[in-house]
């Protein structure tokens, strides 16, 4: 075992990047046995230097990020500052200065994976970035590398934990979207402003990277189609169950049928109960991949937290050290087949929908009619209602997506309409 | 792009291999793209070169495996025979003859890995294989590279399709085990002779595999303690379904607590229906792996068939063209912890014990001292009886498998203990 060690400088010391420091000293024996070599930590960026950190020698804590990574000796260069600058000058300097970069930045890759791809090709290093994808889950590495001589067609994931608590929160107990996203910032699941999970951006960043690196073409962020969960209702929840379905934020990342362009998208979808999505509970995630060959694989597990993405991004420190040990690379970007990713209105799916509908004959057949009108064939309808109130429960068959949204305006301009009370896609089928 | 193809030798082409050539002929431009130059299928060797072989050229094949491993221009060789002999020395032949190696061959690597893995170091070659585990769920992967920052402490997982699909029969319908095996004899999810299957063989070698690379140690097929599921009984499955469980054939390899020994096991157990492992149907497989910094992570998918262990064999040939091309190499083996292997009775269970016995009072105070004697804590007991006939069960607290099984010994001698019905194992818990 070579005895002069790898040098590794962490950007950035918060809950992910204390683990990572922590784990490093614990486990350093380990890692090197793994590795080849020992493993240091050379430095520590981080905003608050005067905040004690466990573990962390103050002499290695410096607030000047930009001089950390572009510091000639390290190997290895750890973001875990996340948001996009000065991330992304941060890893282009590691780049331009030798070093390998792992990153758990989901939202630099997304927005912008290709400048950093581009970096580390352009001076032969390697760009890491398991733990952007539901934390600890192995996802990245199994799509990259697995899967490398399969044909990826489908993927189907619950990506964030936060939301799925409160999914799974408003299934349990009945609550409303408010009373669940209280709970869940109470017990840590939510961050103060939880904007980027419960509007669904977070999640479209992982089907954003997710699927780029599936069906090997590049995906960004603007591609994928999101809709958040701030306007499901308990009522929602309550209509999925007489369903036999439960309400899941999904990421969906489709080949298209042809083979010719790809769709990436995050929105809530009823799911059926037998569905294995369906039993994912609290803030765990789990993701479907379907293939050619290898038919469907699930990978479930903690998609958030400290530990578990210090897990992947340790897993990818040693992959980067090894390499760097033995002159070599892992596998850089793929995105030969640059594929065009279509807008949400080609994506065909189901729509559940409930319409609150006067009371009198004729009405069903109205709504058929604007269904048929459509091209959109309806799969169950369901009439309930008395005393003057009525509603009507439709679950179409597939169709584009675009098709299904101008029947639900079409519905909404008839006389016997009085409002659409929920729309909901169904998937999982 | 490299115009200039690697060259891949493939020895045998069965149901896996004829599934590795057709995609190799039918993804050969995304797998160029993938690798960085073309593959070319270089040479096929079967023992009957007459069988017609869709997609295979006939030029290409030969019954000379030997001539073929040792061909110098061959980059890669893909060995897909199984059984101990001849492939151990093909695949040596190959490492000496400079290619590296892919093999879904799990008996080999089970009884024998580290030869493979010292050819593949002396040479500076590759071995990979992903294949003989789980067919296409990626473990080995994730295990040696995803994990390699982490911990792991425990495996528990079903590993063989064809006891899955028996023991699901029994449970569903049940059937007697006779019968199931039939059924899967029938549909072609059981061989001709089960025994590999049945007797546990094929599950104790991929729990010799998955407990080697987690556990960064030696753990060879003898290491493993085996039972299969031959004498499991649908009263066995009744029984499990009074205590809100299911009985699968498990594969578990553990670390013990004070991290200096580890325990690798394939048994039939008891798990509750509430355990994500009771809901895997069928032929299907799925592993949960516990690591002290990912948490509990699990990997589900088609465990066996054609298509899934070639999709993994695939995975495996783009790695290791993608390495022979620049010349560098993946992981080798991580065997350094060296770590003894314990054996059974040192292994940490609980007990589900069915015991016939006399109906007269103070049977049960002497079964609770017999317990009691050999230090094993009792959880739950349920009497039952009527007309002279009367049953105890028993399910103790955790206890060493030695100390559980000389209870049940001395049970057995008991006067008022007409017999053992049914021991097993719970798990999951």
């Amino acid at each position: 075992m070579r005895t002069r060690p790898l040098k590794v400088a962490l950007l950035g010391c918060g809950v992910v990047g204390s683990e990572v420091a922590r784990i490093m000293t614990t486990h350093a024996d380990d890692l090197a046995a793994r590795i080849g070599a020992p493993v240091e930590l050379a430095g520590v960026a981080v905003r608050r230097p005067d905040r004690v950190r466990e573990g962390v020698d103050p002499a290695l804590v410096t607030t000047d990020a930009a001089a950390l990574a572009r510091r000639e000796d390290i190997d290895v260069v750890i973001e875990v500052i996340g948001g996009i600058e000065p991330a992304r000058k941060l890893i282009t300097s590691a780049f331009e200065h030798g070093a390998s970069v792992v990153t758990a930045n989901k939202a630099l890759l997304a927005e912008d994976g290709p400048t950093l791809h581009e970096a580390a090709e352009k001076h032969g290093n390697d760009l890491y970035y398991e733990a952007a994808v539901a934390a600890a889950i192995p996802l990245v590495r199994p799509l990259r590398e697995s899967l490398a001589g399969d044909k990826v067609n489908r993927i189907l994931g619950i990506v964030n934990g936060t939301t799925n608590f409160i999914l799974d929160r408003m299934d349990s107990t009945g609550a409303g979207y408010g009373e669940a996203l209280d709970e869940a910032t109470a017990l840590g699941y939510a961050e103060a402003d939880p904007t980027a999970d419960v509007e669904g951006f977070d999640a479209a960043a992982k089907a954003a990277i997710l699927a780029g690196i599936a069906f090997h073409t590049r995906v960004r962020l603007d591609d994928v189609h999101r809709e958040g969960l701030t306007e499901i209702t308990a009522a929602d929840i309550a209509s999925a169950k007489r369903m036999g379905c439960t309400v899941k934020l999904l990421a969906i990342c489709e080949r298209a049928a042809d083979g010719r362009s790809v769709t990436a998208r995050v929105h809530p979808a009823m799911i059926p109960l037998s569905h294995p999505l369906a039993n994912v509970r609290e803030a765990y995630n789990a993701v479907f991949v379907e293939s050619d060959a290898a038919g469907q694989l699930m990978f479930y597990g903690p998609g958030a937290g400290g530990a578990p993405t210090a897990s992947a991004v340790l897993g990818d420190l040693v992959a980067a050290c090894r390499n760097k040990l033995n002159g070599s690379r892992g596998p850089g970007e793929s995105a030969y087949a640059q594929l065009p990713v279509s807008p949400m209105g080609e994506v065909v799916t189901r729509y559940h929908i409930s319409l609150d509908v006067a009371d009198k004959p004729g009405v069903l057949a109205q709504v058929a009619t604007t269904f048929a009108e459509h091209g959109v064939s309806i799969d169950t309808v369901r009439q309930q209602g008395k005393d003057g109130d009525a509603w009507l429960v439709v679950v179409t068959h597939s169709a584009p997506d675009a098709a299904l949204s101008s029947t639900v305006e079409a519905l909404r301009g008839l006389d016997t309409v009085r409002g659409v009370a929920s729309i909901m896609r169904v998937e999982g089928e």
